[in-house]
């Protein structure tokens, strides 16, 4: 592990997720750039000294000089953007599979070199869009996918948080603190922080590509230097219209990610707060709900449930689904068998290039006075 | 009333309305434009055979010759679009209060005649934007005004409907052939049928006016010659951003109306379909459910409430409050009596010159590759 | 209208729901035991004075002895349980229909009296069970009926109000007053006012009958005269089972009947305070969500609504059910046609003889240490 | 671990929830009584042959004779009920803290044995009532302590499942085969299996003890050798009723465990299957939605979450939570510390004699005539 030291947020989740399903266990970290915070952290973390590294470049020197039973299988990435790009190439050309947050990296143009890198070393890069790993997302897609309600006509995304909605940044929390520097997040805050995450979901779930967008790209409030909020028009490869709201500044939400697709005889509606319910409407008959854990749910859905009906997966499991099918990617692999589709269904180099292409092309959109945007990559 | 007659979908409703609070009677009609179905309707309405007029014309004439106490006090004008205006302007000068449904007229030209004419008699128009009616909605706005959220920042309000998800003008469906007709409906279909009740909504509760647009408005049934989906990027007088949607090809969706609001300091959430209930939201403390019917609720809510908490009112009882404010305004005016603030609370036709603004405004923005519009009157 | 006067609540909610369908007029009243209340109460109504009585005897005389043309039709009785019998006896001594409110009587003997009057006379009485009116819950006991869920196993019936959780009735509540009066109220204060709707709903919708009964009875508040609480055990004809419970010390709850019923197949769940929504379950199938308007439904449920899909109707529109069935029952005869079974579909004096055979039993099986009573009527 | 070999269910659910943390590894296991089985079910979970015993009894032998530093720290158990006290009893006796699913044993003598010999050892034992674990359970239980509500008057729990709805016993399903068992389970099926998981809810949060109860237990599909349904009036200590329901043939339902509990001034509402939201009620204020990961909760609901608010976290965290607390409890006491009150939050053996006194009673209940039994242990 890269990053995700004592009081960091996302590294703890990174391990609850490899944890749950005895899959994956942590073997050594560089937890933090400071030698001292970084053999803290893994001592708490029940690590042998020496398994606390200094730095990733040597924890990268040293593991790739084990033999292969002591050294780690992979690298997960969880320092701010801006520190994501050196660890991931150098990880890639010491051999090690990667998982790293999103977004990717700090600029469209290193999530390309990237993306290269995955290319020509033939491994594996499992990028956490956390959302895509919910049964009932897949569930989703799955139904999408198999036509059930025809050709797909208009996406509504909605991702409203609160937690911006002072100026957190010069009140002491540290997550504020460098999601709203641009030295550290890159160009954008709540579209490259969750804008990403919608924007993703939109196209993982409907199986359609954003084509073009006009975006309105807002800092709220007063005082800070990245974008805390925006609303964006959307068209997608097949004709289908849609809209994109994110939002760090809408007080009193927590993380309401919300989506709603309709076709041409049905639509399907899903809320991140109750993720075990997918909504399933139909022009001419009542409304289903879909529920985790049941018979009735599609391979892939069960697939990534653990549980039975009834008894609520959550967030963590949903991170884990990314983690197990990463896994289970790299045993089939490492035993010379061809991962299932289902293994590799986890978003990759490929995705990241997409995400960041949309943060570029929608902070361009909203500086710009063009109305429609293609989205270039 | 004018309009209305067998098979009707809104006349019933002004009907039902209007009686529900035992202040108003039904007391003569032209029906329809066909004198012999006028003289049908009425006769099922349990109106005598002299009271079905053959024309709205005729009606204002005979009936304004009738002594105070044997006339009809006012007028509902429950006609399709392109058939309000006329009779609006003919009963104003006759004398006669007019209750219109909206969208006003079929042109922004037309409501600003309507609205000169109403300073000028000072007669009283009710349009009615039903769901300004309802008492959590008054509550919502309440809230707003009196400052508990701090500034507004954000406003989104959606509005999906399904029904129009098949070219059904062409099946037979009545409502749906007047409101695709632009002949009938004017230069809008869903931004005029719903997109105004949306835009109205967001007004009414914000306390905030649309300042600014940036529409992509959308044919998605092929054939249709109106448009029947749309999204729209809102700028607010006070600088506050917004999303509006409409769309009546969301299949699979009711009557879907919804609104959320963000302040400074907390935000609040209402559905229509389930409108008793009015969430608000806290940036620092546990969302509360407010709730129609409960002591703790503002006057001008309990004023447009019938029943104790817990019994349930509806779409009905909503529409039934314009009438009954307009009613009272009518009998404080008649008894020489100011009318009170909370009878006043109704839609007029400073309200109908604003919605047929926002038609004109969101369809020419829809055309235009200009970015952001200015909302024109 | 017997009862009603100023201040009064179940009479205006009488008034309204009789009024919407445009189908019923109010004719004249006694609307007090004080003459001088009842004429002002009528004054505020726009009756005339002289169709404003005295008292119920000097209007039913007086009625009675006018041309079928100008007498009143029939006579709504929304006096405290008490005042129901002396009045309902009399109105159909004199050959009028009656609309009474629930619990039908003081007694099980008075009920049974009232039930061999209205066999006698062969007139209508309609006794207002509001939860009955609603079209989901209609929707829900034709499709038990129609035994989609296969035999009913299991009965789940709850009506927690909250109203009662002090002594109101020593703070000046009216309406806690003459409910917890056992000379106005009977012998029975939560499980007579909303007991016998939980257990009337209970039957509609199943279509069985409840055989024996276990009750735990309570008086929470001190100082109390009469149950404010309890919980009963329930079997039904056909052996399955049930609960029932019934508070109005529920602290914090509106009016909170809900009902789910079980079969081999599926089961089913309505909630009061969401009326339009229906949820249906099945063992082996996602759940479903009925929603009021809709094309699906069973004609009963049509029958039963005003307004399209999404706009809700509510307590009002289903009390109005009962009057507007009642009424088209009373037009069928008068023009000599059979009413339908659709038309007849509202409780009967048969229900409440079962009402308050309910409320004896089960006060009975409170006070004593047997497990199991009997149902008796 | 004892029991929970391969197609187990309840086996692995444990091994998430000891995961979860990272604060516990699985050691070694006698994962089921056939020694193939249990080896390999352990090479699937990646233990080493060794570490794969034929029997608990030689597991607790070896295990027990190696230096501190190599042997297991504690055993779980995860057999059906009938072999929970055997393997219990042994492990307490060679020193070892023990995990117990629920109900602790096959009948309340053993229960009593068990209890004593915890008190005699001073060992620890946690049993796995799940539902205690939650957040927002933890958060409900404060608020009641703290006396937010007044004194409690009503407490109405139902567990409503579905999975029993036919005799899935004879078509092959294996947890309905040793559930419904007698000589698996003990005397009881659905009360045993989940009324007891109820039971200790109401009680966990009110804080109060059950101490009469009058019980109508079911067996109601035909051919089942155990309850599958049963309804229960109850009496508290501090004299407040209540009602529990627990039912595996409530067709259509999944695991849908809800509790409502009433005090003087407000109450409270938590949905097993939506976890993460505590409705909280007040006779005259809105209601309000407590969120589990929030500021404004206490610190015992903080200390058993992972993730910020609006992450959802589900049923395995909450079993986790019990095994955190469990394993921190075991690492205070080695330190020589005392664990905090925080830590010894988890169901230990008193409960379990309380469970299975409620198992016993609520039988003998269900099969009197007797109205009222006191809760006997």
């Amino acid at each position: 592990m890269v990053g995700g030291g004592q009081h960091a947020f996302i590294g703890a989740i990174h391990r609850i997720a490899a944890n749950i399903d005895g899959l994956i266990e942590l073997h050594c970290g560089a937890f933090s750039s400071n030698p001292e915070t970084s053999k803290e952290s893994g001592k708490e973390l029940f690590l042998p000294e020496s398994k606390c590294y200094g730095s990733y470049a040597e924890m990268f020197a040293t593991e790739s000089g084990l033999p292969k039973e002591q050294r780690m299988d992979f690298v997960t990435i969880v320092t701010p953007n801006f520190a994501h790009f050196a660890p991931a190439m150098m990880a890639l050309e010491y051999g090690f599979h990667v998982v790293i947050d999103k977004p990717m990296t700090l600029s469209l143009g290193e999530a390309k070199q990237l993306q290269q890198k995955v290319k020509e070393t033939g491994l594996i890069l499992c990028l956490t869009h956390t959302y895509s790993g919910y049964p009932m997302v897949k569930q989703a897609r799955k139904m999408v996918a198999d036509n059930q309600f025809g050709k797909i006509r208009k996406v509504m995304v909605e991702y409203p948080q609160g937690w911006l909605s002072t100026l957190s940044e010069s009140e002491g929390n540290k997550q504020a603190l460098w999601r709203t520097d641009p030295s550290k997040s890159g160009i954008s805050g709540c579209m490259g922080d969750i804008g990403t995450h919608a924007a993703q979901l939109a196209e993982y779930i409907s199986g359609l590509k954003i084509s073009k967008l006009c975006a309105d790209i807002n800092i709220v409030v007063e005082g800070r230097n990245l974008d805390d909020d925006g609303n964006v028009l959307l068209k997608f490869d097949n004709g289908a219209n849609g809209i994109l709201v994110a939002s760090q500044i809408a007080s009193g939400e927590e993380n309401s990610l919300k989506i709603k697709i309709y076709g041409e005889k049905g639509g399907l509606e899903w809320h991140q707060m109750e993720p075990n319910t997918l909504l399933v409407k139909w022009s001419d008959a009542p409304a289903q709900i879909y529920r985790a854990g049941n018979g009735y749910l599609s391979n892939i859905a069960t697939f990534n449930s653990r549980t039975p009906s009834g008894h609520p997966e959550g967030y963590l499991e949903a991170f884990a689904n990314l983690y197990k099918n990463f896994a289970l990617t790299l045993l089939s692999k490492s035993e010379g068998k061809e991962p299932t589709e289902e293994m590799l269904d986890f978003p990759n180099a490929d995705d990241g290039v997409r995400g960041m292409a949309f943060i570029e092309n929608v902070i361009a959109s909203g500086k710009s006075d063009q109305k429609w945007f293609d989205f270039n990559i």
